[in-house]
């Protein structure tokens, strides 16, 4: 590398080049496509665009950062960044440098660009029946004759009314008990989570208590903040995990783990206060939005420092619940076994040994405060089984979501996340097996992946002949053929976007069948990348994106998906020839991908094995709901425990022929007679669709 | 107060006087009796006279102590106080001085003087049955056939071998499971609470484990110190609560939570930084001595500071624990309502109101962790239950170690603390009360009042003719007729003492009946003390004493003890009325006076109602006991909850004529009418053995 220039990283996007060392991060993030909030233009006077600088020695990107790669302390940044975000790391973009390599992390808050929730909720049947129930009771006030002692006095009309006995409680709760009942002349609220133990009282009648059912992926959080007594979703929060930065699939971050001292819990603190910033992210969401204040005359209020004085701006009509962390009784937590093992701090290495032992299969109710998670102090997060493997407890999510386990019908169920998790069979028998997808299918770790936000490209047509590229992205209905180039704000690929891509670029003759470039094309979207010499094809020019660069897909973007995608096939046919068959009756694609996946493009690219075309569904974030009916359904946590030891778990790298199954399923397409179904159909016509 | 004077108290002594401005904190203890460790001879080289200057307005003394209150910090001190400990306000003795009012607390390990154990464990009968029991298992390692999770793995075995199922464990424990497993090479020995949830894994075979029982007293804690699987007591660990600071009695402790903001919680702080020291305690009795470590020569080694190294000096053929926190796997504790409130963090306003109901009544079991006690991060401590009023978890203590509810004898069982309890019945009723006596038993508040330590005069004898005085100090056998002035080194009066002293001045004609010091007394011991002119009467002559000033016995003094006296007195009589009966079949002295207590001259002074002199016991310190079996026994879990809910409390202040019954009772000695067994006796003689 030049001596005047720098390697940045900027995460969780992942986006990293070289920039001039000097450029403000700010600057650097710019040339990177990054988008960093920055409502005063740099004028160091708004304190938004604050991001971390992370120490140490990144192997991955071959980059050892640290706070002296970037320019001294700056007077201006005392005003937004205290002792203690200092000691961690945090700087404003706009007036720090670039100094040296640098690992950057953009806080959600600093980042530009509302999120499109990816990750939504669907509409699933779940009984009514909470672990964390309310229980209003009235007690008479302690007399000389009658000088019981709080706790059993209420304990007392608890059995009384609702047949509740032995309660326990703990020491948090305690402490809230006597100032309660006496604010509540001798009324109150008691949450009580499985009958078994009062976790919260309030003064007085009160209605609604909440929760949170998040399930954690490899690189994507999701939170559902649902009325625990409605079993309304009040809305989704995603959220990058921002374990990321320490390696992009579950073995690098054990590996991370192994080699790292305080590596396992450097990625558990990390998690953790991700998920801190999601039941944030949750509560905010309960207060009006703001405005600037302004005076009679329409002028914008400032106060002393110059800034606008923001007040509540309440839609109108609209009522809000302006809750606080405490109002969170209840959290169901999911994830592959080792996001599982990481986030609980439990060491994950034995998981990634064979053979694969978890240190634990059973469901945990933990404290939340002994997480470090900051909700109602004497609250439960119920953390969901693992199968076995890597198949964890997000696949026991989608297990409960689905219940193959009733149905009479054959059900392959593929859930496509950073690690792709495959379950087979119907209410006799049911394996579960696991494949290393990588990314590439959510669109991260492409050269232009991003999630599924405005200016991410999702559907794509390629010219066979022109090789000319009209496209849509998120955020803007009409197609480019219909727009100004410069109304596009193209930014990336998202998850959706991509077999789309894939799917172009071989009709268009671009890419052959062994996913190479093709030798013969001539046009001046494809071209060699100066820095890396690697071929790559331009989907959206510069001057179409916001981020003043081409949008490329790279030879290596096309290798990253051809191997997620002949994973997830050869793991499908070797799950099924295990269990003796040659069809499904269903496929289920779970996971943010099975969302927007086409699915005669997913089955004519080869994701998985021939299936009539209707007999495809996308069950969406499977796993997130599976956390969902964990948290409104008591008894889901009792078959989530029975599912885990139930599924029989296939470990497919040791089959023989896995390697040469999975060389052939990385071909496009695969060949005609693997899909019957198919036969009536022009595979030409439909890639051309 | 002349100016160039400041009021200076020592804690926990309570020692408190006016020294010259400008004088070191040593030399300022020095005149008032504390006795700081310096064993450098204040050369500030050896760092051992560290003391915490307290901040606060401490109305109960009219001081007003901070840190402008002492010279500058000097760089001495650096070496031996940290940022942390200075920002405690922690300083060096030596070297620091009085500049102003100051209330200093002098920690344990700065406190010259082995002390004495006052509250050594009795030789009860308990049945071996603890909460906490060890669980030996070997399993074979996990293979692909059998690849299941680490906790199912030892659960199928805990299960096969000793029937335990459903076993529940905490993240911490679950943290340590996979290593432990590993490096036992898959043999471990399991701690189970209850039978129901792991608390620790130890890699092989171990066969140890230990506990603390502790009775949180309002003036002294005493902690027991078990190995729970030969039921020994290890040692006995004793402290001043740390709480005595913000007052000497339940009252004012609660007082101090009404009138402090974060009153409570700095009580609730202080008690378990205590009891943490107590652990710390516990622990180094399990390390050998050290000793100056000497080169060939005999000559003694010296680091680069110019200190002696010090090395182990085990004694011979013995063999040393060389236990850590983490080997401390439970933890039981009680005390009376008012200290079980205050340390819980529990507001304990309400049980200073009538009609005086506790938070709760029944027994908790709270993870150390969650109250900030450092002990094996998984284990409890359990909380023993409250009757009600301030009749708390130490008198539930007192009774299941007692267990009079098994008994067909009526016995009146006395708990003399800071809170005296008491209890009266057999297996038909029982009935419990509470007496507010003061500290003044125990030898507390007194001028010359200290623990039962060297220098502690425990037995006295007055002269009626001359007023000469002998006594017997605690660490010396020779009474001071055979003894050099010089030797005795006395310092104090300790609770054992007192009723001696009482008494003795009541035979030698020096105190009247009503507890006042004769118009006509002619004797150099007898005196106005000229700062505040009150009479006193010389006990040791300032050249007898290590502190170099008279040991006197006040006015106040004699007043303190008469108010406990009288206080007990009246109790008894108004239970026993309540339960319509004019005499016991036995009475029951507990606590650390009863230990000591003259059961005859008890009687006489007349400490409760008449009763045969041999069926009165000392059962020493009986709630301590009821804590060990607690410790060692579960049932006597379930036992103390029961007893809690079935014994009937009797409030004494509201009965109409407890004024008229305690003003009586204050006189000395009861009318001997009242004492029909002490007919046959002379009272005199008694007086005069």
């Amino acid at each position: 590398m030049e001596d005047n220039k720098a390697m940045v990283i900027f995460q969780p996007s992942g986006r990293r080049g070289e920039v001039p060392k000097g450029v403000t991060l700010i600057e650097a993030s710019r040339l990177l496509g990054v988008d960093i909030e920055s409502l005063c233009g740099e004028k160091k006077v708004c304190g938004k665009c604050i991001v971390r600088i992370e120490e140490g020695h990144f192997e991955k990107y071959n980059v050892v950062s640290n706070m002296k790669n970037v320019s001294e302390w700056q007077e201006e940044e005392d005003k937004y960044i205290n002792e203690e975000a200092k000691a961690k790391g945090f700087r404003l973009g706009c007036v720090t440098t670039v100094q040296g390599d640098l690992l950057i992390f953009v806080p959600e808050e600093s980042r530009a660009g509302k999120q499109v929730v990816s990750k939504a909720a669907r509409d699933i049947h779940i009984d009514h029946d909470p672990a964390v129930k309310m229980y209003y009771v009235e007690v008479v006030p302690p007399t000389f004759e009658e000088p019981t002692g709080d706790f059993e006095r209420i304990c007392r009309e608890l059995e009384k009314l609702y047949g509740l006995k032995d309660l326990k409680l703990d020491i948090h709760t305690l402490r809230q008990l006597p100032m309660a009942l006496r604010d509540g002349d001798w009324k109150v609220t008691l949450s009580v989570w499985m009958d078994q133990e009062i976790i919260r009282v309030r003064p007085g009648k009160v209605e609604h208590a909440y929760g949170i059912a998040i399930d954690v992926g490899t690189t994507t959080v999701a939170g559902y903040f649902c009325d625990l007594t409605t079993m309304e979703v009040i809305n989704t929060i995603t959220l990058m995990n921002p374990q990321c930065k320490y390696g992009e699939d579950v073995m690098a971050r054990i590996t991370f783990h192994m080699t790292t001292e305080d590596g396992l819990k450097r990625m558990s603190d990390d998690i953790i206060e991700g998920l801190n910033w999601l039941v944030d992210q949750a509560i905010q969401g309960t207060y009006p939005p703001k405005k600037k204040k302004k005076d009679e005359n329409g002028k914008v209020v400032k106060d002393e420092d110059g800034q606008p004085v923001m007040v509540e701006a309440p839609e109108e009509g609209k009522t809000y619940l302006r809750l606080s962390r405490e109002d969170i009784e209840d959290i169901t937590l999911g994830g592959n076994t080792a996001m599982h093992h990481i986030l609980l701090n439990l060491n994950p290495e034995f998981v990634g040994l064979a053979p694969f032992p978890p240190v634990i299969h059973h469901s945990l109710d933990i404290k939340a405060r002994d997480l470090g998670i900051h909700i109602n102090p004497s609250s439960y997060v119920f953390v969901l089984p693992n199968e076995a493997g890597f198949v964890g407890a997000d696949n026991v999510g989608v297990l409960i979501a689905e219940a193959p386990y009733k149905s009479d019908e054959i059900q392959l169920i593929i859930d496509i996340g950073t690690n792709g998790e495959l379950v087979l069979g119907n209410k006799d028998k049911l394996i579960s097996s696991s494949c290393a997808t990588g990314p590439a299918l959510e669109g991260a770790q492409l050269a232009f992946g991003m999630r599924a936000a405005p200016g991410a490209i999702e559907r794509i047509k390629i010219d066979p002949e022109t090789h000319d590229v009209d496209y849509k992205v998120i955020g803007r209905d009409a197609w480019l053929k219909y727009s100004e180039p410069k109304e596009m704000k193209a930014k990336g690929i998202c998850g959706s976007g991509i077999l789309d891509v894939l799917a172009e670029l071989y009709a268009a003759g671009i890419i052959t069948k062994s996913g190479a470039f093709s030798q013969e094309l001539k046009s001046d979207r494809f071209r060699r990348n100066p820095d890396t010499n690697q071929p790559e094809f331009v989907l959206a020019w510069a001057e179409e994106t916001s981020i003043e660069k081409d949008v490329v897909i790279t030879q290596r973007d096309v290798r990253q998906i051809q191997l997620a995608k002949g994973a997830l096939y050869a793991g499908c046919k070797l799950m099924m020839r295990r269990m003796n068959m040659d069809k499904m009756d269903k496929v289920k694609i779970a996971g943010a991908f099975g969302t927007h996946v086409d699915r005669e493009k997913a089955l004519i690219m080869g994701l998985f094995p021939d299936c009539e075309i209707e007999k495809i569904l996308s069950v969406g974030n499977a796993a997130g709901d599976g956390c969902r009916a964990a948290l409104l359904n008591r008894k889901k946590r009792d078959e989530a425990n029975w599912v885990s030891r139930n599924v029989e778990y296939v470990e497919l790298t040791v089959e023989g022929d896995f390697q040469k199954e999975f060389m052939g399923a990385m071909q496009i397409p695969h060949m005609t007679d693997e899909f019957p179904h198919l036969e009536g159909i022009v595979r030409e016509e439909i890639l051309k669709q």
